[in-house]
């Protein structure tokens, strides 16, 4: 599936990962507001994660440069992160333990209905979680990548390179708010949000 | 404002518009679930709009042909859904009364932090309601533009082209399902899906 996935970003020559914890519109009590794992170890598909909390959306976005030509219709990328997870960032400007963040990647199409330019959104190409358990992982954080029906998946290895790029890279923790406008402004005023590279 | 919106949509010569009812994070029971409306009947901004149910975005989506150069950063479109009646239209596939959508655009931009292609969302330019009250408009549906930050807004005439284009072109009563591909399907399965024109 991952290699699928990445066929179907097209020039999105490194994937656009997204970042972490879990919620849903139900209160944080219930079993919906936090990761849940399988007895081995694999993190259960956030089924609810369209109910969450947006953050933002990208078109075709990709942190490479590339040399092949350009796609008329490339990927959207929504993200969106659990309500208690943002909720506490909107009083902290930190993601707290437990936080999980959904990159859901869509077609896009052009000349659709009445639409004639630009570009909206089709079917659903794949989903991607990153989840922060600071007692599970060693860094933290972890990324799963589920496709499109997969009900569970496998933490994806710490060799791969989501890990240090977001490392590197986030604005806040692990996480990429440059991306999303209105938790940057959030992090400014709470003093977490570091300098862009 | 109404102006200042329209060149700041840039290509967009027909506004891309949204459609439908209020709710939010809150139970239904709270007064965020419901338009809010002044002593002069203007709709209060609902500030809270984006913790509501998020349906899709585009970019530099437009209904018309032009002949304008192309933007190389057209505007994005986030759409918004009350929560309440986001969750009577998974059961129902219909919008209920006091149904309220939001249309947020935010400017776009290519090269920023790492990201070296595609778009990525900036800063807020405007944001547009659509709100169902069937006792208070004659046909049903209204729309309102609120600008960047005004708190309270008159809502546009009636003789507006959103009305009409809404009215023969919307998949599911006045609204624009069709770019709404997990709403959508619903509409499908539940037999209220329009055919696209």
């Amino acid at each position: 599936m991952k290699n699928a996935l990445i066929v179907m970003i097209g020039i999105a020559s490194s994937t656009v990962f997204l970042s972490s914890a879990i919620g849903g519109q139900a209160p944080a009590t219930t079993d919906l507001s936090s990761p849940r794992f399988s007895a081995n170890d694999e993190l259960m598909r956030p089924d609810n994660y369209r109910e969450w909390i947006y953050l933002s959306s990208g078109l075709g976005m990709s942190y490479g440069t590339t040399t092949s030509p350009a796609n008329a219709n490339p990927p959207f990328d929504n993200v969106f992160v659990t309500p208690a997870a943002y909720r506490s960032f909107l009083a902290t400007g930190k993601w707290p333990d437990k936080t999980m963040f959904v990159l859901e990647l869509r077609g896009s199409a052009s000349e659709g209905s009445i639409n004639k330019q630009g570009h909206f959104q089709g079917q659903m190409l794949g989903m991607e979680v990153e989840v922060k358990d600071e007692s599970r992982f060693p860094g933290k954080w972890a990324f799963y990548e589920f496709g499109r029906t997969a009900a569970s998946a496998k933490p994806t290895p710490t060799t791969a390179s989501c890990y240090s790029c977001h490392a590197q890279n986030g604005a806040v923790d692990n996480t990429f708010v440059q991306f999303y406008p209105t938790l940057a402004d959030i992090a400014k005023q709470k003093g977490t949000f570091k300098s862009a590279p």
